[in-house]
């Protein structure tokens, strides 16, 4: 790692120069933030487990057609990407009514919505990451209607694939962030799925006991995340056989 | 107003029934609130001032084949309107960021947005009108893709014309609040400008000096309040000679 050139270091992610120019080195930190950084801390072994759980999903949407950013896993924390220019709308899709919505539009924890619901919100930090409207995506030129209307199918489909992919494994899809890119080639450009698909940005829900395996466990301090974490990659089949706590400790070690 | 049946008393208005089944008699009240009811007062002749000022504006919108709720002025403060099921979405239309668009978007306010914006809020007091997206008012049933598609048409045709209105008088228009409702004939409605025009829904600079001649006076306690309201109506052309003051105190000896 240390020769590489660092283009960005994220809440829980590192970006550095991919091998060749137009890719990225995408790096999983172990460290996790809640309530846009106020509040934060470090999960041994996450950025380990996150890395192969997003491989495992960019992998498979690929597969049924949907055009992503990943290239290859590296390494247990890295994966190389496609470098792309970031639409700086989070594109959330919601299932079941939990976490902001719940006190924002007065709905219970756990009512299940009329129908998946997209919901975009301006990429800012400081700004707290506000609720937009496809119409203040249009007016500020975030992106264009072609674009929002790829990405709300993109996003639609993600969800169907995702709530299958789940629930075949005793596990609800409550809500999930996508963000998505442009990739250009040449003088064109495709919008593509970017960033990571995993328990930091997904509610899921054991589906018979509703016990909660992604970030809502640090977030309300509930313990026991990395055994969730774990728990997940477990039932998608693609937990690491050593313990992921020592590769991370490892790793540190050779940095 | 005594033997009328009183329907619902909002915070700046009253709904009594009206003379015929499907009219209601919407009473103008001297009633100030801001902040979602967090700031209260009372502005003497307010009440007066709003009235014939959404009078002549809604009459105007019908003019230029806008449909609404508004029949007739009958007094000082009251007005004869056609009963609809409001569409418990606000309907905000902003040319120049100002208000609460500043710090969710980190806007400067007088910043002229790139393009007239149309924001929809979800109507509940209780959860403080929160910014929604056509996606909720679609998944929570609020209004259909139709209906929508109608309220964006009328309130963009409404912020030209207003736009127009009161450029001529020296006054620019920054940002406007509107309610739809349904009008029902038959087993078929009709979606229909519901609800009021006027100072208090409107923000409203004077083109030279960037005075404001709306609530925000109320609001940002600038004082002026009704000086500033009487202005508007004096430029419309509208203002009543008598003193609204003493129009006011007269209907409250009355009553
Ligand atoms: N393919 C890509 N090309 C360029 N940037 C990307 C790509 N995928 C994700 N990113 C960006 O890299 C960053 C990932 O790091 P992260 O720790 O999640 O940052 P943040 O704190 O900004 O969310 C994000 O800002 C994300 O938008
Ligand atoms: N034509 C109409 N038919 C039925 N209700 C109406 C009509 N026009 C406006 N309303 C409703 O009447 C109320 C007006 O009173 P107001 O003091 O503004 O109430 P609020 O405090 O709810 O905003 C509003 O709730 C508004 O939605
Ligand atoms: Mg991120
Ligand atoms: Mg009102």
């Amino acid at each position: 790692m240390s020769r590489r050139n660092k283009i960005y270091e994220g809440k829980a992610k590192v970006l550095f120069e991919g091998p060749e120019p137009g890719t990225i080195i995408q790096y999983f930190k172990d460290d996790a933030t809640a309530f846009n950084n106020q509040k934060k801390g470090t999960l041994s072994g996450k950025g380990v487990i996150n890395n192969i759980i997003s491989e495992h999903i960019f992998k498979a949407l690929g597969d049924i057609g949907i055009p992503t950013h990943f290239i290859e896993r590296l390494s247990m924390r890295e994966q190389l990407i496609k470098a792309v220019e970031i639409i700086p709308v989070e594109v959330i899709i919601r299932n079941i009514a939990a976490g902001g919505i719940c006190a924002r539009l007065g709905l219970e924890e756990g009512t299940p919505l009329p129908r998946p619901l997209v919901e975009f919100c301006y990429k800012s930090d400081e700004l707290n990451d506000p609720l937009i409207a496809e119409e203040h995506i249009l007016t500020f030129g975030w992106a264009d209607e072609l674009e929002i209307e790829e990405i709300t199918h993109y996003a639609l489909r993600v969800n169907d694939f995702l709530s299958g992919l789940f629930s075949g494994i005793g596990i609800k899809l409550v809500d999930f962030k996508l963000e998505f890119g442009r990739l250009y080639e040449g003088d064109d450009y495709a919008t593509v799925l970017a960033d990571e698909i995993s328990p930091d940005g997904c509610r899921l829900w054991d589906s018979k006991t509703g016990e909660k395996l992604d970030k809502d466990r640090f977030r309300r301090d509930l313990g026991g995340e990395m055994e969730a974490y774990q728990e997940v990659a477990r039932r998608l089949g693609i937990l690491p056989s050593a313990d992921v706590t020592e590769i991370a400790d490892h790793i540190k070690k050779d940095s």
